[in-house]
């Protein structure tokens, strides 16, 4: 599938029968190991792998017959050889990282194979920032696949994003090499509803034969749900409980059950599994969004296997549900998944089933890491101009452009303010009285309300949407700006003081986006993220370091919120309840309209 | 994915959800039956299924708010709702029926989907005859798909079919809006040595996204069987222990299981998933090869889930191995194979699910069968006269065709004969003194030596090659004549009687094929076959109550071996040992050459 030099099954076959029959020499022969055979879900000892063209030529007691003068012999010495993890959903994007960056991140714990929705990057740079993203995944010596974004923007109407992605979009993506189906249907409201765009994107998918992935975001599981599934959507990972995850098996849907850095949706369905006894060939494990310090410190799919084991799901079930059931669910169970004769050569050497130390990891073949060391090159993209200067601010911000006028003659206003909830996506439509100095309304660090502000940041408008978030307990004068903005990824600017705003706006400006916290005047913490104003392309342990920091400026503003930086960075998110910021103006999420921001004027 | 007026699921897309969110009324809901889910493996009371443009709407508690004045309401009353079944590999032409009359005979059993083989058809009439199967099958009201058949002739070299497959005919036929992957590889040992023109076959169809059927008809479980399952083939059905079957699943192979008219492969393997605990998932029920008389007097599908269950099978678990675990192998599990939405409505109703009585057989929601009766029409093709004339003899044959010349001055010979085995496929190689009358060698009652000729039918070469056969101790002046002549289908005529031998033959070019049995120069049982000389597009009742008449007719003749007619008709099979008869010679089958007929001469 990929523009790289593994060749297909196809075009092996020939040598790879040639090693099973024993005329030719293996690449690759593991002796001795304990294989983990997903297809039957047994664990056989004494077993050995013959590897080839990057695949898997024999699987089974004995490899002796494969093995030739160039033949590299590992000695598995009794380990268990799992298959490459596969995680079924995710956005590179929440790393903060590109494809190449991710991709080292994540060899040494194991994963081998991800399916990615490069779905921020679409809504800054549409669907030319969907293929530089596919391009640099294909680079991979690992199996990155693309899920083409469905949704940008996902609140129409709401907010201007960089770019929107059409169902012709879709259909010429679905096209590409490395597109494997249709990134998460979020706009679930618009399937029920038959929104024929959202239903020309499904088709598009579906008539060229790929998955269509889903977001069903929503409690309901009466006619609402059945509906979307009548859609055509053939997975789901928004579910949190086991009835959401049992409701979507029995449609015929895979349940797609995460452990993200911020998700635990593990432990409350795999119940289903564990206690209810559903078939588990329906259950799939993904992350959707990991940090890059969760990259670092904790792992990726090993730690979510190990999860769903300590949860009590059986070793080589868990297993399963990151590897084959995975591979079925997007039509590759003939090319990974499983340790069998045909499939690329991605295997991990793993002494313990339910600790699961990561201690050797062959993709296609190759050995890609040692005991938590990376052995190989992951290639960048060389990033174009396009990509790598998406900050248009179209002119510098000064301290009045975050000004906010009182109604004429007002001395006391009443303004809605965003309320942040701790651990909570959904934000309180708050109201809170404010004063007002020279016209203009000031923010209130004893009722904890300061400034947030929407800056365009794609076609340089020089717009900035003004309005008041409380729950970050920020004081003093200070600033945090970010280019990391969900959905629409403009910039969000809050602060106490509209100095230290205007200097935060223009240093993302400068610097091509990022998260920066600036405090009486200088700059406490930067985080660039110079590709689309959302990745860098720096290594992990650089960019969790920097967000550690930048996290640790945040707290010396006065914020101890946990997750403080997530909830900045989703305070455009037009579609969660009740009150958001968009380009557009205050947006009512309750009612999906745009709002005054004063209570009476 | 036929040119039927069955809408694809995109295409239905928006009916169906607003179907499922109560907008728009059902075709036909189901009321407070018990939903056998075969995604979860749960039974599930009191649920109701709604249908529209012949795919599933809803699949729920309550389909209550599907209904509207013009919705048709079936009250299931409890009953049971299983998923139509799936026949995973099946040859046709095996019940000497066309596809439609297979179909009429096997709906009322409760099958709904087939994946069908038309091999035989692809010796007489090549790339076109199957081409007209496809098109029948894709007339019917279920879902009858088309394997490229891959082995035309089976035993190149040793034998002329009317036609051969080339690499190029499998990559055309991939286009084909019926076919859904290639016919079962039987030429494993060509796989195991790497011939170029078996993986072409294979290449073509992996690389068109379709299923490579298997054959790996060995006991020997080493380096050539891992050497066949590296060449690609994704199933197997000729596994015969639990031994065949768990190595095939370990090497990612789907392993079908038979049960056939005369396969009974199910109770020596399905022990590997009822004792051995193997995942069951990558088992499949099939039927291989059925008569007509099997489908009018025992079923079809039904019968085989029924036996996997008294074989100790739990009901669903044999359930989804006819049903979902069918159309996942086949890249199908969103179209059918289950009861959820958006697949095609294929449903029966049974208030067993261990006796399985098919009470209501539903199609892409119409209902096709009820209680043992069709209720749908079957369209027939019209075959067009170069498939319904297909019996070329050239010029009539006369007895002294049918004449063996003794080696000069012999007045005895020491003849190979054919030795069949009862109830074995495989025949022994053996030798019989005979006499000799006038030069020429005769058949010997005594001995149970008859003659057995293979009559060239596809060319109009008027050859005939002569030998001796022994085993079916026939008496008197007889002949039995058949076109059915296992794999390249010319004319197999055993008989005591030259002149008997000689009017059989003529009769079969006379009716255009099928099977006839001549006694003292009288016809007593009459098959015919007019259709490629392998089928009647009769109904299965008629064609059962016919083969019944041929088969006694051979009892008369003396013979009492079990499948008497079966052995018949394999014995030009020059792919299995030891000693065969084809269009080239008599054919040492331990060797893969031609032999002489005599010992020494």
């Amino acid at each position: 599938m990929e523009n790289q030099s593994l060749k297909s099954w196809p075009e092996s076959a020939a040598r790879l029968v040639a090693v099973a029959a024993g005329r030719s020499a293996a690449d690759v022969v593991i002796k001795n190991g304990t294989w983990v055979n997903v297809h039957t879900r047994e664990i056989l000892k004494s077993s050995d792998l013959a590897i080839a063209d990057g695949r898997f030529a024999y699987c089974g007691p004995d490899a002796s017959h494969c093995i030739g003068d160039t033949t590299e012999v590992i000695d598995a010495d009794g380990a268990y050889m799992i298959p490459g993890l596969c995680d079924a959903h995710m956005h590179i994007e929440s790393g903060m990282l590109t494809p190449a960056e991710f991709s080292r991140a994540v060899i040494p714990h194991g994963t081998t194979s991800m399916f990615t929705d490069p779905h921020e990057i679409a809504n800054v740079l549409g669907l030319e920032g969907v293929r530089l993203m596919h391009d640099e995944a294909l680079l991979q010596p690992i199996n990155v696949f693309t899920q083409m974004p469905s949704c940008a923007p996902s609140a129409p109407g709401l907010e201007t994003t960089g770019f929107e992605i059409s169902p012709e979009d879709v259909a010429e993506a679905m096209s590409w090499p490395g597109i494997i189906g249709l990134g998460e249907m979020m706009n679930f409201p618009g399937v029920i509803h038959g929104d024929a765009k959202m239903l020309a994107e499904i088709a598009a998918s579906q008539n060229a034969g790929k998955t269509v992935g889903g977001h069903y975001a929503s409690p309901d599981l009466g006619p609402a749900f059945h509906a979307y599934a009548a859609g055509g959507p053939a997975d789901d990972h928004e579910g949190t409980c086991e009835a959401d995850a049992i409701a979507r098996v029995r449609q015929g849907m895979r349940h797609m059950m995460r452990l993200g850095s911020a998700w635990y949706d593990v432990e409350s369905q795999i119940t289903a599994v564990t206690e209810k006894g559903l078939d588990p060939r329906s259950f799939i494990l993904c992350t959707d969004d990991s940090h890059s310090g969760t990259l670092v410190n904790d792992g990726h799919m090993n730690r979510v296997v190990r999860h769903a084991i300590a949860c009590g799901c059986d070793p080589v079930v868990a297993l399963q549900m990151a590897t084959i059931n995975t591979a079925t669910h997007f039509g590759l169970e003939r090319e990974l998944g499983s340790i069998a004769p045909g499939r690329r050569a991605d295997v991990i050497l793993t002494s313990d089933l339910k600790t699961l130390p990561i201690e050797r990891v062959i993709a296609r073949g190759d050995t890609v890491a040692k005991d938590g060391e990376i052995l190989v090159d992951c290639p960048h993209l060389d990033w174009p101009d396009k990509a790598r200067k998406t900050v248009n601010l179209g002119r510098d911000r000064v301290e009045s452009d975050f000004e906010i006028s009182a109604p004429s003659g007002a001395n006391k206003v009443t303004a809605k303010v965003i309320g942040v909830v701790e651990n909570q996506a959904p934000t309180k439509a708050l109201t809170r009285d404010l004063g007002v100095i020279d016209g203009i309304v000031e923010p209130d660090e004893a009722q904890d309300v300061c400034q947030i502000a929407l800056v365009e940041r794609h076609r340089g408008t020089g717009g900035v949407t003004n309005g008041f978030v409380s729950g970050f307990s920020y004081k003093g004068k200070m600033a945090i700006a970010s280019t990391v903005a969900h959905d629409s990824h403009h910039m969000i600017v809050v602060g106490t003081d509209r100095a230290n705003m205007a200097a935060a706006a223009n240093r993302l400006g400068e610097v091509g986006g990022g998260i920066t916290v600036f405090q009486d005047g200088q700059e406490l913490a930067l985080v660039e993220l110079p590709i689309a104003g959302l990745m860098s392309d720096e290594p992990a342990a650089t960019v969790a370091a920097k967000a550690e920091h930048m996290v640790k400026a945040m707290e010396a503003c006065g914020c101890s919120l946990n997750n403080a930086y997530m909830q900045h960075s989703l305070l455009a998110l037009v579609v969660i309840p009740e009150l958001r910021i968009s380009d557009l103006g205050l947006v009512d999420v309750t009612k999906f309209e745009i709002t005054d921001l004063f209570e009476d004027h």
